[in-house]
């Protein structure tokens, strides 16, 4: 990602820089550079920004596209409007694919227009390639930082997976807990007068599918046995008070 | 789509309401929920809506997550940050595969919580699952709007796939137009004196590489004709001139 930098044209709202380079950070992006910027740097950008102004304090202000991409070997520029002398087009996800193993042989450059109408036709075409975002054709007007982020995204992926946080592993019950479960179940529905043995239906392969589909834990088998234990139990005074 | 609700749960900046409803609207989604919002409606809300106030317009306002999600036969709760009760928990590639083929059979529902801390345990734990962005994990904060639109992108994508435009078709040059070329600009470069036929290199065959990674068009294939002949033209003056 050290090889990747976004680039910004001309853009008219400071917020949207502040907003793009929280969406960059988000996605592990660092190297923004802004070309001809209408005012920066500027306190909605720092405010937009949350937690990634530090992309900011490193941000490049350079006066022209040319400059923005020197030394670059892959040069994307998004567009969400056809163009009609555009090369190669890209959707977001292939874009980030070969932008990302582009990374390994040079610099990348991810070039995004004005807020108001995109990169101009003679920007794009000293773009390498065109990349577009698969968007609704009614209205495919993504808000500049809207669309950083998901490029950004597209790029974290290609990068590195789609890994994410996961719920903590609980210990998985044995078979023979559940096992376990199931009779004392069987045992305790019957008990109850809920489960008629003669006529059972089809309960228990209902309760056996549920809870398999769920895969019990150890502790969930626990509480589960502590709940039919405390039917048990007032089934038992039932019964005393019923023979007193 | 118009099975898919988007709820926002006590969203506190009205902004960032408008521009949720644009990044869903970009994704071709139109019912939006809000359950309590500070600020609503506002006029940085329709601000940001840009072109997609109308979601603004029909959008519903109720008082708590569980009216939100009435009717709703799957529900996804959206998360930065680990939660340690989450049941299954999904990226939002596969989490959205999945809503969309949900909508077939009945309502979904993607839930996003408040800009500062988003989803309580409780609130998450209403949904039936977790979906997660993969983000940076120094720094998985996404704006608000910004993980609607990644999330939107996603839904889009499961259902209507990655098209997105072209650039306009052109007619592709022929076998014998590129033979053509070539033969042409062998006797060109022959003229020039650029290549050597007796110790030609690798001119050729370079110049063919290129051209065919290229895809010849059926008019490049005449400009650049047009310019072989124009040089041959120059080739036959100075004959002349050093003839006189």
């Amino acid at each position: 990602m050290r090889h990747v930098r976004v680039v910004l044209v001309r853009t008219s709202h400071p917020g949207n820089i502040g907003a793009a380079a929280r969406a960059m950070w988000t996605m592990g992006l660092t190297r923004l550079t802004l070309v001809a910027p209408k005012m920066f740097p500027h306190e909605e950008a720092t405010a937009m920004a949350a937690g990634a102004t530090r992309i900011l304090a490193t941000a490049q202000c350079v006066a022209s596209l040319d400059d923005a991409l020197t030394g670059a070997a892959l040069t994307i520029g998004w567009s969400a409007r056809p163009r009609e002398f555009a090369g190669r087009v890209l959707a977001a996800r292939a874009a980030a694919q070969e932008a990302v193993a582009q990374t390994v042989n040079g610099e990348v450059a991810l070039v995004f227009g004005t807020e108001m109408s995109g990169l101009t036709n003679d920007e794009l075409a000293r773009c390498a390639l065109a990349g577009a975002i698969p968007a609704n054709p009614e209205y495919a007007s993504l808000n500049l930082a809207a669309a950083v982020q998901v490029v950004a995204y597209e790029m974290w992926i290609a990068a590195r997976g789609e890994a994410v946080w996961t719920s903590p592993r609980f210990e998985r019950a044995t078979h023979d807990e559940i096992e376990g479960l199931h009779e004392h179940a069987r045992a305790t529905l019957t008990a109850m007068a809920f489960l008629n043995p003669a006529m059972p239906k089809r309960l228990m392969p209902r309760l056996r599918r549920l809870f398999g589909r769920a895969g019990l834990e150890h502790e969930e088998v626990n509480i589960l046995r502590g709940i039919l234990a405390r039917v048990d139990e007032l089934l038992r005074e039932r019964r005393r008070a019923a023979g007193k």
